[in-house]
């Protein structure tokens, strides 16, 4: 589907071309391609395929008459309000609504520096947008959220990986790599990081390290976004405090209903410090006018006349019961691989037995009925810093709890342990030793613990 | 509410700069400002004031009862599909639907190449996305739509105006322009264009100067950005053949619901050659993942069970009343000023007796409680060329009637009459002859009738 952008001739009435259009393009349209995720879902959801590939939330929780009778009386109450142009900042009573939803994470702010977007992901869009010119430096975990990649390949960065470990992003990693970017003059325009519950990693940034990160961020004089759309899907304590909670002038919070209520509605926001407030405000006005006065106001609806945290208490038991599920399945059928133990949100991170491919093993899976993300997705494919190239997520992927039921879930995981199995046999490596598990990226660390019957 | 993001000290740890950030931000970010129409609302909006600034649809005619139980039927029907994460190009049923839409202007397209955008804004934002690299030039009417120009300035596009008369953009002048800038090696991308019942100046691209138009276009190798937000709000006949009817290849068709349906739900589409689809898509998926499952559906249930067409007759007549009672208070009221006749859509373009500045009056006419939109908005500001440089909109107004009830309409021309015959007194010039209007850029031809009883 995708044309070569870079070879097209110069004659424009010609009419054997493919696309007429491929030498007006702009620079940044090269750095535009379906990500592997997008390729995959075309065959993930047919019926027959258990996908442990999607992110999707698993709506079965969600009361729709409910949520139906809100937005009929919404309708007939406020109608013309609803369904007419709002402010570019989003509903002034959303934005107050949102404080109540972030005081979980012990943010303080004011409804002033929030943003309402077209999901998070416009405010991934926006950050990145007022922030990057082409050849500047984002620094972001390894492995990293695909659809932030995306972003910020559209807007010609240069993605520089950390390693983590079980406790999330490295300190001691971080430091380094600002130091080694700043000595080669490089300019570091933020730290991207997904503190609770990381997607594809799974893992969640410790309490300690947290204010750490923050002041090697300070000490570099690097923004930190914050990029948090599982905080509050936590199943063995309540939320972290929140990097933006420890110090609000350094920090860019991003924020989504989507995985709380509903990503159907997309109606994320940012919470910035005041002067990058304004400058989002703009950028959001030039991109789109407006969130959707009518989902915001559904939204706010919703948290002001539905038991939201009781919501978020079913979700949370719905997600907990689907990740003891894939974990009990890993344990019992998938002995010579390894893999993170995620307390909430999505996703597990499994690295395969030693040799094996997971991009490579993909189609094979696929075949056998069963769909994930190969690691490769996660990075952003540069290969100047010694730790990224040898760890590229080849030997990674991404499975997926949230939306299968729990026996599919152990269907898919046993289709998966067969194509393992059988690569194994195929490769002629099956009596290899190869359960030394562990985050790529972090040198002789044994970064995550086998897995154990996590099922309180 | 601005800071100069230029100005700023090297030092990250001062806490008594405004911005700690403001040596962050990217090159775009200086061209991101708040538009006049944006600093201006907070006034506007006041009731006292009539306003005659906004471009708000007047949904008073909409059934907000029935639209309701739509909302509701399909939560209680489909919510968990309504209210999940869909296809980045939209929903394919409703692509299909809009197909029907875009027929009424004799468009014949595939839904393939149809992308669902959150409001046209959105699609704007990513056909500049797509396009423009720094420095390249669109070619745009003389004035346009200031949203538009919003876009173009954050991708840090040169705008060149080309001159309308009543008859729209004048085929000659554009060919001209195009030579010009083929003649001095500069880059232009596209021209961009409201052909029906254009925003601000309020007139409309006759059937003959279509063809002449795309052929000239064609020409030159540049493609057409045609904006249709008014297209099916016409007063006195049917939907003129779109841009794109009449060469599919050679233009990019934004449609929107905001007009003959509602904003808040922020639909609008980009129907593309192919080639050009593919990559709005992957950048359309970039941007926000995906539009609004929920408001699709709401949409395509709209366009299924409700007559819409009959709706879309409801807000012609809605207007045409508003428009009548505007023409009729201008002929009335405001003797020594000319202006457009809308066939359609909400914009009145009005000039001011000579020596009148439209927007150094604009304070005096807020305190006489009646507001507008000074016509330098719709200029981007251009100095070069010698056309643009005497005709930068200063002399002249938009006046908005999509909103008002028809009886505060007259009170607002009675308000800014009142307002001009002052302005008038003071500067002395109260006898000169200052009716000889017309749109800006076109020297030596009188482009607009005189106004006249056009109340059929």
């Amino acid at each position: 589907m995708q044309h070569d952008i870079n070879h097209a001739a110069g004659n424009h009435a010609a009419g054997n071309r493919l696309d007429q259009w491929a030498d007006h393009y702009a620079a940044r349209t090269a750095g535009m391609s379906a990500s592997e995720i997008r390729a995959l879902f075309s065959v993930a959801s047919r019926p027959e395929v258990v996908s442990l590939a999607g992110g999707m939330p698993n709506l079965a929780a969600l009361p729709m008459d409910a949520v139906g009778h809100l937005a009929a009386d919404l309708l007939g109450d406020h109608g013309t309000t609803a369904l007419q142009y709002g402010s570019g900042q989003g509903d002034p009573l959303l934005r107050e609504a949102i404080l109540d939803v972030m005081e979980l994470e012990q943010i303080s702010g004011h409804a002033d520096d929030v943003v309402v977007t077209t999901g998070s992901q416009q405010a991934l869009d926006l950050v990145t947008r007022i922030f990057i010119d082409p050849g500047d430096v984002i620094v972001a975990e390894a492995p990293s959220y695909v659809g932030a990649l995306g972003v910020f390949k559209a807007y010609q960065a240069d993605v520089v990986h950390v390693p983590m470990d079980a406790d999330g992003l490295v300190p001691e990693l971080l430091d380094a790599t600002l130091g080694r970017l700043a000595g080669e003059g490089r300019k570091v325009k933020f730290l991207y990081t997904v503190p609770n519950f990381h997607n594809p990693a799974g893992v969640t940034l410790s309490p300690e390290r947290r204010p750490q990160v923050l002041q090697i961020a300070r000490r570099h004089g690097v923004l930190v976004l914050e990029d948090n759309p599982y905080g509050l899907l936590g199943f063995d304590s309540g939320p972290l405090p929140a990097l933006r909670s420890l110090d609000p002038e350094q920090v860019v919070y991003l924020g989504s209903f989507s995985k709380t209520f509903a990503p159907g509605l997309r109606v994320g926001w940012a919470l910035a410090p005041h002067a990058v407030r304004d400058k989002l405000v703009l950028a959001s006005e030039s991109a789109i006018l407006c969130p959707s006065a009518f989902s915001q106001a559904l939204v706010r609806r919703y948290l002001e006349q539905h038991d939201w945290r009781h919501q978020i208490k079913l979700y949370r038991e719905l997600y907990r019961e689907r990740r003891d599920a894939m974990l009990a399945a890993l344990e019992d059928l998938m002995p010579r691989s390894s893999w993170t133990v995620p307390d909430g949100g999505f996703y597990v991170w499994l690295q395969l037995p030693e040799g094996l491919d997971a991009k490579a093993m993909l189609p094979r899976a696929v075949t056998e009925r069963v769909a994930y993300v190969p690691g490769t997705a996660f990075y952003a494919g540069r290969t100047d810093g010694a730790d990224d190239a040898t760890h590229d997520g080849r030997s990674h992927m991404r499975l997926s709890y949230c939306y299968p039921e729990p026996e599919r879930i152990r269907e898919g995981v046993r289709r998966l342990a067969a194509v393992v199995d059988g690569e194994l046999t195929v490769r002629g490596t099956f009596g290899a030793d190869a359960t030394t598990g562990g985050i790529p990226g972090v040198p002789g660390r044994q970064g995550v613990e086998s897995p154990g019957p996590d099922l309180q």
